[in-house]
C-alpha cells in the first residue's frame, strides 16, 4: 500500500496544489482503511498474544517437583537452557589471611580515616563522571536528532508542496541506516555492549562475573553505539546502557586511581577486591539510573535491589551520594548548556516527564481521585498482560537469534540491526505522512478544557502539522517524527487530543517494532520505548473514558498509569521502579497509584513468565540467585545439594603436586586439610577387609564418600600430559627418624598450627573410593588465582628447611594482577622446582563460612546469598560418631588393633605381641596415640557449596530425586 | 521584667488608646533592651556551647585502645553507663527443628500463597490502622489546638484593649496545664510511652526486646498523651511518638488477628515468631514515618536503616506498601475532612512543608543555585554544632534526671511536666506579648518581592496580629502563638520577612526549652522543634545574605536547609532523614542541598557526641550493635570474645537436671551435647597426675576450661533452696550391662542420631574446672523457652521406655505463649516426675549458623547482625589436634595407657599386664577404642556469642586487653 502511494506520488512533477489534493484524497481513503486496519491488526495482536500466552504459560511450571514425581512425568524442555557452569563468581567475603593483618596491624585511625575519605572522593567522582556520560550521550543524541529531524522535516514540508517525498523518505532512510551501522559495528568490536545492559549488571551485582562487561572498551562502545542507536531512530532508549555505562565507570575509575597514583595508594590495597569493586559498580549502577531518570534515590534502590548485598547503612549512604551527584552533575550541565542558566539546576535527568499540576485556579480539577484506582487496577492487569506477551515474543526471537543469527558470520548481525532501522524508518515515515489524523489545537471535542490546565507552551513547539493547517496538527507524526521523549511529553501533557484510531495504532506498531528491536546487535535500552507504548495505551484509556462516559479525568495521570503498567508488565521490577517513576514524575502524591498499578501489572505478568531482563539472564545461562528459596526447598538440607567430590590441597605442598591439581581440575577454590596421608595409605591398602565393610555399610552415614557414590558427577578437566612427567617422577621418601627425634618433633609440633605434612602425590581421579575416603582435618579455603599467584612469586622453600624460610608476600603483592589473575597453563614449568614446597597457610582464608550438613537450604541460601559468598564448606561440625564406630564395629577387634599399631609399623602377619611390643616402647607409642588420633577424629569437611548448587533449576532437581528417593 | 510589664498593665482600667499607647512605649523601651538581651542570650549560649561542647568532646574517646593500653591510662567514667545484660534479643534466624518441618511437609505451593496473601493483607491492614492512628490524633490536636488558641487569642485581642492580659494568661497556663497533667497521667501509667519513643523502636528493630514497648497499653497511652502533650503548647512533636505508634499497631495487629480467627489460621502458625513480629514491627514503623511525614519512601527506608536485617526484597515491597497504605489513608480522611473533598488527595502527611516554588512568570527566580551550596555546607557546619550542644546538653539533663528524678516519687516526674508547661505558656504569652516587631505584611525592606512568588493566602492567614495594626503583622507572636507546624509554614514560606532579632531570640528561647522538654515524662517527638528551631536559624542567615549582602536568594529554601541542618546534628540519621525530608518538599531539586548539609552536620556532630537517639538508647543500657565493627577490632577473634563459661544440656536428659540447670542459670539457650559421661567422670578423678598436668599447661591451648580460667566470670544465679532437696538425692546408677550387651548396644546405637544417654547429674557451678574440661560433640541449640515448654506440656518418657514413646507437640503447640513464655519458677515441681527423662532433639535447633574460634570479629560481627541472630555457637570445626597432644605428652606414656585402660575399670595400682588383659578381651577392647574415642574427639564447641559479647564497650574492652596481653 505504502509502495502504492509512493509510486504514485513519485509519479509526476505535481503542483503544490495537486500534491495537496492528492494527499488529502490519500488520507481521505485511508481515513476508512485505516480504522479497518486497525482493528485487523488489534485483532492479530489478541490472536497471537493469547496464543504467545497460552505457549509462555505452559513453558512456566505448572506442576510442583513432587507432582511431577508422583504423575512419573518427565519436564521436556529440550530447549530448556540450564544455568551454565562456566561462569566465574565474585566473592563478597573478606579473605582476612595473614597479609591482610599484617597491613591491618599497620592501620591505625587515622589511616582508616583517610581511606575512608579516599572512598568518598572517588564515589564523588564515579557520580561526575557517570554525569558527564549521560551529558555526552544526551549532547550528541539531540544534535543529531535536532539535524535530522529539522532536515527531513523541513523535506516533508517542502515535499509535500512539490510531491518529492520519496526524497525526504531517502533522506531519512541514509541518514538513519548510516547512524545504525555506526552503532552496530562497535557492538561488532566488543559484542557484549549489545543490548541494555542491565541483565548483565544484574547478574554482576548478583555476583557473577560475565567476561568483559566492565572494561573500558565496553564502555566506549556502549556509549557511542547508544548515541547512534538512538539518534538512528530505532525504538531503543538510551537509559538502560547509561545505567551500564555507570557501572562501568564504577568498576574502573577506583582501579585507575589506583594504578596512576600507585605512591599514594600503596598503603590502602583495598580497592583490589571483588568486595570492594563490587560496591563501586552498586555506585556506578545506581549514578547510572540517577542519571538516566534524575531519580537518585531510585537509583539508590535499584542498586540495593538488585545488588543482594546485605544492607550495609555506610555503604547505601555512599552510593546515594554517588547518585545524587551524578544527577546534579548532569543537572547543572543541561540547564546551563539548553539554557544558558548555569548554576541553576532545572533539568535533572536525561528522561524526565514533565511536571504533571492543576492549574492553579481551577479547584475542582485533580491529578487523580479514589474512584480513578479502580481503572488503574484494570490497566495494571492490562499492562501485566501486554508485558507478558511482549516478553513471551522476545523470547521467542531472542531463541532464534541465538539458533539462526549467532553462529552465523558477525556482519549478518549488522544486516539485521540495518533491517530494523529500515523497517523502522518506513513505518515513522509512512505513518506520520498517511495515517496521522488533523486535530485541533485546543481541544474543543469536550468542553472541560479549563480542567487540563495551562496549555504548556514547550508542549506545544514540538507538534508536526505535515498536512494539517488551521491550527491544527498532525497527530500521529507528533508522535513518530519526534525524538521519543518527546513523544512521551505529548501524551503525558499534551492537552488536544488524540484520536483513538492513531492511538491503537501507534501501539500496535511500537509494540512489535520495539519489541524486534530490542536485542537487536545495536545498544539498547528499553525503558523509553515500553513508556511510550504503556503511554498511548494509557492515553487511549483515558480518551475512552472522557469521550465515552465523560468523567472528569487528568489525561495525563491515566498515560503515565499506562506507562507504569506497561513498562511494570515488562520488566517487573518492583520498589525501584517505583521509586524511580515517583522521582521522574517529582510527584509524591502518584505513589500509590503507581505502587498499586506496579503491583497488579507484576502479579499479572507473574502468572504467565518472569521479566524480560530475567528472561535474558536465563538465556545466557548465567547462574543467578533468586531472592529466596521456595517454601518446599526447606525439605532439603545442605548435605543434599553440596559438591562433595572435592580436590583438596595440604598446608604444606610440593609444587609438584599444585601444578597437577591446578592443571587437571577447574575448581576455583580448593579446601585446605590435614590428614596423615601416608600411613593412611598404607593403612588403607593392608586392610582390605576394612575397605570392603566400609563399601559395604557406608550409605547408612553420611560421608563425602558415599555422597560421592550417590551422584557420580563427572569432573571435568583439562588434559594434562605434559604434567604427567612431571608426576610420575618416583619420589624417595626420607625416612622418618626414629626415637627421642620423634619426641623432639612433636614437641616442636605443638606450637606449629599445621604440622608440616609433606604428601608426593595429589589427590588424583584415580584414586579408588577408599582412598577417598579419609578423615580430614579442615582449615582453610585457597583460591586457584591465589595458589598461581604464590607458584609465579615463587613462594616456596626446600625440603631441608623450615617453612619461616619461605618468603612472605605482601597483600598487595597478592592482588597486583587483579582482577585477572594469570593462568596456571601461562605458568613456565621450568621455572619451578617440583620437589620445593609451598606452605599455603597464611594465605589461604582460615575462618570462612561454613555451614553443617544439616542445615536446611533456605539457611544456607540466605547465608550465601546475603554474605555474597562463593565457596561454602559444608563441615560436619556436630562430628558424629558413625563413620568411626562402623569401622570398629565392622573391622572386627583385629582391625582395631590393627589401625592402632599401623602407626609403629605395617605388618600383615600382626600379633599381639607386636603390638605390645609396640606400645611397651615409649616412642612408638606415642605414635600409636597419633594414629588413633587420626582415624578416630572424624571428617570434618564433607562437601561445598557454590553457586551452582543454589540455582532454581539444580534446586528443583535435587527436590525431585529427593521425592524420588523418599 | 515581664513581671514589672504585667503589673503595670493590670495596674489600672486603661482606655483602648491608652493601653496601646503604653504598650507601644514598652515596645520601644523594648527595642533598645531586646538587642541587648539578644547579645546577651547569644552570648551565654555560645559560651555554654563551647563549655559544653568541649566537655562533651572530652567525653568520647580521644585515645585508642591501643593509646590508653601504652600509656597505661584507665578512663574514669564513673557515670560511664555499660550496655545492660538483661535485655532479652530477638532471633531473627529460624529455628527449622521437627514440628516446623512437620508444618513444612504439609504446606504445598497453594498454601504457601494463601499464607502469602495474608500477609499482605495483614501490611495494608496495619497501614491503614496506623494512618487512622495519625488522623485521630491530628484531628484532635488540631480541635484542641484550635480552640485554645481562637480563646486566647481573642482574650489577647480584647485584652491589648481592655489591659487585662494577666487573665489571658491565666486561661493559656490553665488550658495548657491541664492537658499537660492529663498526659503526663497517662505516661505513669505506662512509664515507656515517654519521650519520642524511636530510641526503643530502634532498640526492637535492632533485635533487643524491651519490656512493654509493643504492649496495647503503651499503645492508648502513647496516642493519647501525645496528644495532649501537643495540645498543651509543650515544644513537642507527634511525629516520633506516630512512628512508635505504628510498630505498635504492627507488632499487635497480626497477633491479635491470629487469637480472634483461630480457626482459619490454625495452619498458619508462622506469625508467631520473633521474625515475623519483627517484620511487622519494621513495616508498622515505617507506616508511621510514611503517615508523620506523608514520606513512603522515607518511612520504608527508615525501617530498612534502622532494621539491621538483610535486605530482602519480598518484605521492603511490603514494607513500602504499608507505608503507602498509612500515607494514602491519612491522607484521604484529611482530604476529606479539612477539604470536604472525599477521594482526592491533597494532605499528605501530618507534617509537610507545603509547596517551594517560584512564580510562573519569574524566570530569574531559582530556588537555589549553585553558589548557594557553599552557604548550605557552613550551615550543615552550624547545624552540626548546635546539634552537638543540644545533644550534650540533654545528655546532661538525662543523667540529672536519672539520678535525682526517677528514684523519687513518680509524682515528681508529674510536677516536673507542669513545671515545663508553666515556663513554655509563659515564654510563649510574653514573648509574643512583648518581645515581637511589627513587621509589614508585603515586606518592602528590599525590591526583590516580585522573586519571592505569589503570596501564600494560607500562609498569611494564620499570622498574628498582636498590637500591631495597619497591615502589619507581630513577628514574634507569629511565631509562638501558633502550631509549631503554622510556624514551621511561616519561616519556610512567608514572604513577608522577620526581624533577626527575633529569629535570634526565637532560636535562642525555643532551643533551651526544646531541649528541656525532650526527657520529661510525656511522649515527645523532637523532629518539629528541631525543624522550628533549624528554620528560624536558617531564616536568620537568608535575612542577613538578603539584606546585607543584598544577594537574591529564595529565603524558603534557606530556612528549610537550616531545618535540615539542625535536625541532621541532633539526630544523626543520614539516608532516611534526606528521603524524608526531599518527600515532605516534594520537590526532588532538594535532594542535593538536603544532603550535602544532612552529611556536614552529622560528621561535625560526630566530631562531638553521638545522635540525641543513640544518647538515649546508651543511657538505658541497651547493646545495641552498631553498624559496622573499627577495623582495629579485626584483631580479635571469635576466640577472644566468646563467653566460654556455658552450661549445657543433653540430648536425653532427665528432668531434674533440666529443672535444676533452668532455675540455677540466666541463660537463655542451652547447647545441646553429647557425651560418655560416667566414664569421663570416673577417668577424670582417676588420674590426678593427667588432671595436674592439664592444669598447669593448658593456658598455651584454646579451650572451653582455659578460656573459663582466663577470664573466671562470675555467673549469676537464683537462689534454689528448694530445688537443692531435689538433686541431692542420691541417684542409683544401674550397672553397665557386660559383654555381648555391650555390643548389641553399639550395634543399636548405631543408627540412632543421639545415643541415649542418661545423665544423672546436672552440670553445676561446683564443679572442679576439669570436670568441665570434656570433649563435647555439639548437635544442637535450644531456647529455654522451649525448654520450659517441654516440661509444661509433660514431654518425657519413662526410663524404661524408648524416647519414641514421648508425646509430640506439634509447631502451634510449641508457639502458642509467644511472646510471653512461661517462666520456670511458676512451674509446679510437684506435677513433675524428677526420674523421667526429655528428649529435646526435635525441638532444638539442629543447625544455627556457627563460627570457627579464629574467625575475625568483623566477620562474626556481620553473621550475627545480618542474620539477626541471637546466639552464635562457636564450634571447633578445624578439630585441632592440641589438646589432646598435650596431654599424651605431658601425662607421659603411663598417663596414655591409663586413658585407654579406664574404659575397662579405674585401677591406680595399674600395671602393663592389666592393659594387655583389657585389650585382649573383645568387648572391653571395644570400651577401650570407645574411650579413645572420646579423648581424642576433640572439643567441638568452645563458646557462645551473644549480643552482649558484640557491643562497641565489649569489644573495646577486649581489644585492651588484647594489647595488655601481647
Amino acid at each position: 500500500m505504502s509502495y502504492e502511494m509512493i509510486v504514485e506520488i513519485q509519479g509526476g512533477a505535481c503542483a503544490r496544489a495537486l500534491a495537496k489534493q492528492r494527499v488529502r484524497r490519500l488520507r481521505t481513503a485511508w481515513k476508512t482503511k485505516r480504522v479497518v486496519l486497525c482493528g485487523v491488526l488489534l485483532k492479530m495482536a489478541c490472536c497471537g498474544g493469547c496464543l504467545c500466552c497460552q505457549c509462555c504459560c505452559n513453558e512456566g511450571e505448572t506442576r510442583t517437583p513432587e507432582e511431577l514425581t508422583i504423575l512419573g512425568e518427565t519436564r521436556e524442555d529440550d530447549d530448556e537452557i540450564l544455568p551454565r557452569k562456566d561462569y566465574e563468581s565474585l566473592d563478597y567475603d573478606r579473605c582476612i589471611n595473614e597479609p591482610f593483618l599484617e597491613v591491618l596491624e599497620g592501620l591505625d585511625n587515622k589511616k582508616a580515616k583517610k581511606y575512608e575519605a579516599i572512598k568518598w572522593i572517588l564515589v564523588f567522582a564515579i557520580g561526575v563522571s557517570t554525569g558527564l556520560t549521560g551529558l555526552f550521550v544526551d549532547f550528541f543524541v539531540r544534535l543529531f536528532t535536532q539535524l535530522k529531524f529539522s532536515l527531513v522535516g523541513q523535506s516533508v514540508e517542502e515535499c509535500s508542496e512539490n510531491g518529492c517525498l520519496a526524497l525526504s523518505l531517502l533522506e531519512l532512510l541514509a541518514l538513519n541506516m548510516m547512524f545504525i551501522f555506526i552503532s552496530s559495528v562497535l557492538v561488532l568490536i566488543e559484542p557484549v555492549a549489545a543490548g541494555s545492559g542491565i541483565p548483565e549488571i544484574k547478574s554482576y551485582l548478583n555476583g557473577v562475573k560475565i567476561p568483559g562487561i566492565v572494561r573500558l572498551r565496553t564502555f566506549i562502545c556502549k556509549v557511542t553505539g547508544v548515541l547512534f542507536a538512538v539518534a538512528g531512530g530505532l525504538f531503543v532508549g538510551k537509559e538502560g546502557p547509561m545505567i551500564h555505562s555507570g557501572a562501568i565507570v564504577g568498576a574502573g575509575l577506583p582501579q585507575f586511581q589506583s594504578i596512576t597514583f600507585k605512591k599514594i595508594l600503596f598503603h590502602f590495597p583495598y580497592f583490589r577486591s571483588d568486595r570492594d569493586k563490587r560496591d563501586f559498580v552498586s555506585a556506578g549502577a545506581a549514578a547510572g539510573v540517577a542519571a538516566a531518570f534524575g531519580a537518585p534515590i531510585g537509583g539508590t534502590l535499584f542498586s540495593l535491589e538488585e545488588g543482594s548485598s546485605f544492607w550495609n547503612q555506610a555503604l547505601t549512604w555512599k552510593v546515594l551520594f554517588c547518585s545524587m551527584s551524578a544527577t546534579f552533575t548532569l543537572n547543572f550541565f543541561r540547564s546551563g548548556i539548553n539554557f544558558s542558566k548555569w548554576g541553576s539546576f532545572q533539568l535533572p535527568g536525561l528522561l524526565n516527564f514533565g511536571e504533571f499540576k492543576c492549574t492553579d485556579g481551577d479547584k475542582s480539577c485533580h491529578l487523580w481521585t479514589a474512584v480513578d484506582l479502580a481503572f488503574f487496577v484494570l490497566m495494571g492487569v492490562a499492562g501485566g498482560l501486554l508485558g507478558a506477551l511482549f516478553n513471551c515474543i522476545n523470547k521467542r526471537l531472542a531463541k532464534y537469534r541465538m539458533r539462526n543469527v549467532h553462529p552465523k558470520a558477525r556482519f549478518v548481525r549488522v544486516l539485521e540491526s540495518l533491517l530494523v532501522c529500515m523497517v523502522t524508518s518506513l513505518v515513522i515515515f509512512i505513518a506520520s505522512v498517511t495515517l496521522g489524523e488533523c486535530r485541533d489545537l485546543v481541544s474543543t471535542t469536550n468542553n472541560n478544557t479549563s480542567t487540563q490546565g495551562s496549555v504548556n507552551e514547550e508542549v506545544n513547539s514540538t507538534i508536526r502539522r505535515f498536512f494539517c493547517f488551521n491550527n491544527t496538527y498532525n497527530d500521529m507524526a507528533t508522535l513518530f517524527f519526534n525524538p521519543q521523549e518527546v513523544a512521551i511529553h505529548q501524551l503525558f501533557h499534551q492537552n488536544a487530543t488524540f484520536s483513538p484510531v492513531t492511538l491503537s495504532l501507534f501501539f500496535v506498531l511500537y509494540f512489535f517494532l520495539s519489541c524486534w528491536t530490542y536485542g537487536v546487535s545495536v545498544p539498547s535500552g528499553l525503558f523509553v520505548p515500553s513508556l511510550l507504548c504503556g503511554a498511548s495505551l494509557g492515553r487511549l484509556v483515558a480518551n475512552i473514558l472522557k469521550i465515552n462516559f465523560h468523567m472528569q479525568i487528568y489525561a495525563g495521570t491515566f498515560a503515565l498509569i499506562g506507562a507504569a503498567a506497561f513498562l511494570g508488565g515488562v520488566v517487573r521490577m518492583t520498589i525501584s521502579l517505583t521509586v524511580i517513576l515517583i522521582e521522574s514524575t517529582n510527584e509524591i502524591t502518584y505513589g500509590l497509584p503507581i505502587m498499586i498499578t506496579l503491583m497488579v501489572a507484576k502479579w499479572t505478568g507473574d502468572f504467565f513468565n518472569e521479566g524480560i531482563y530475567d528472561i535474558h539472564i536465563h538465556l545466557k545461562g548465567v547462574p543467578l540467585l533468586e531472592w529466596e528459596t521456595e517454601v518446599e526447598m526447606d525439605k532439603l538440607t545442605a548435605s543434599d545439594i553440596m559438591e562433595p567430590n572435592l580436590t583438596y590441597v595440604y598446608p604444606h605442598t610440593r609444587i609438584q603436586s599444585l601444578v597437577s591439581i591446578l592443571r587437571t581440575t577447574v575448581y576455583h577454590a580448593f579446601p585446605v586439610v590435614t590428614e596423615n596421608r601416608d600411613n593412611e595409605k598404607e593403612f588403607m591398602k593392608g586392610n582390605i577387609l576394612i575397605s570392603n565393610n566400609i563399601k559395604f555399610k557406608k550409605t547408612s552415614v553420611l560421608t563425602r564418600a558415599g555422597e560421592q557414590r550417590r551422584r557420580c558427577q563427572s569432573m571435568k578437566s583439562y588434559p594434562s600430559s605434559e604434567l604427567r612427567n612431571v608426576c610420575d617422577e618416583q619420589v624417595v621418601v626420607e625416612p622418618a627418624e626414629e626415637g627421642q627425634d620423634i619426641l623432639q618433633q612433636m614437641l616442636e609440633r605443638r606450637y606449629v598450627p599445621y604440622p608440616n605434612l609433606y604428601p608426593d602425590q595429589s589427590p588424583s581421579e584415580e584414586w579408588t573410593m577408599e582412598e577417598r575416603f579419609r578423615p580430614l582435618t579442615f582449615h582453610g579455603l585457597i583460591l586457584r588465582s591465589q595458589l598461581v599467584n604464590l607458584l609465579i612469586r615463587g613462594v616456596c622453600y626446600a625440603e631441608n628447611q623450615s617453612s619461616a624460610s619461605q618468603p612472605r608476600l605482601s597483600h598487595s603483592e597478592m592482588t597486583e594482577d587483579y582482577p585477572r589473575f594469570p593462568d596456571i597453563h601461562d605458568l613456565d614449568l621450568a621455572l619451578l622446582n617440583p620437589r620445593m614446597i609451598v606452605d599455603v597457610t597464611p594465605y589461604m582464608n582460615p575462618s570462612p563460612y561454613t555451614v553443617s550438613p544439616n542445615t536446611r537450604v533456605s539457611q544456607v541460601f540466605n547465608l550465601f546469598r546475603t554474605m555474597g559468598l562463593r565457596h561454602l564448606p559444608v563441615v560436619n561440625a556436630e562430628g558424629e560418631f558413625h563413620p568411626v564406630e562402623d569401622r570398629i564395629h565392622h573391622a572386627g577387634m583385629d582391625g582395631l588393633l590393627r589401625n592402632c599399631a599401623t602407626g609403629c609399623r605395617v605388618d600383615e602377619a600382626f600379633t599381639m605381641d607386636d603390638l605390645v611390643d609396640s606400645i611397651s616402647a615409649d616412642t612408638s607409642g606415642l605414635r600409636c596415640g597419633h594414629v588413633q588420633l587420626r582415624i578416630v577424629f572424624i571428617t570434618p569437611i564433607v562437601g561445598i557449596i557454590t553457586r551452582h548448587n543454589l540455582t532454581h533449576e539444580f534446586l528443583v532437581a535435587k527436590l525431585r530425586q529427593h521425592y524420588i528417593t523418599i
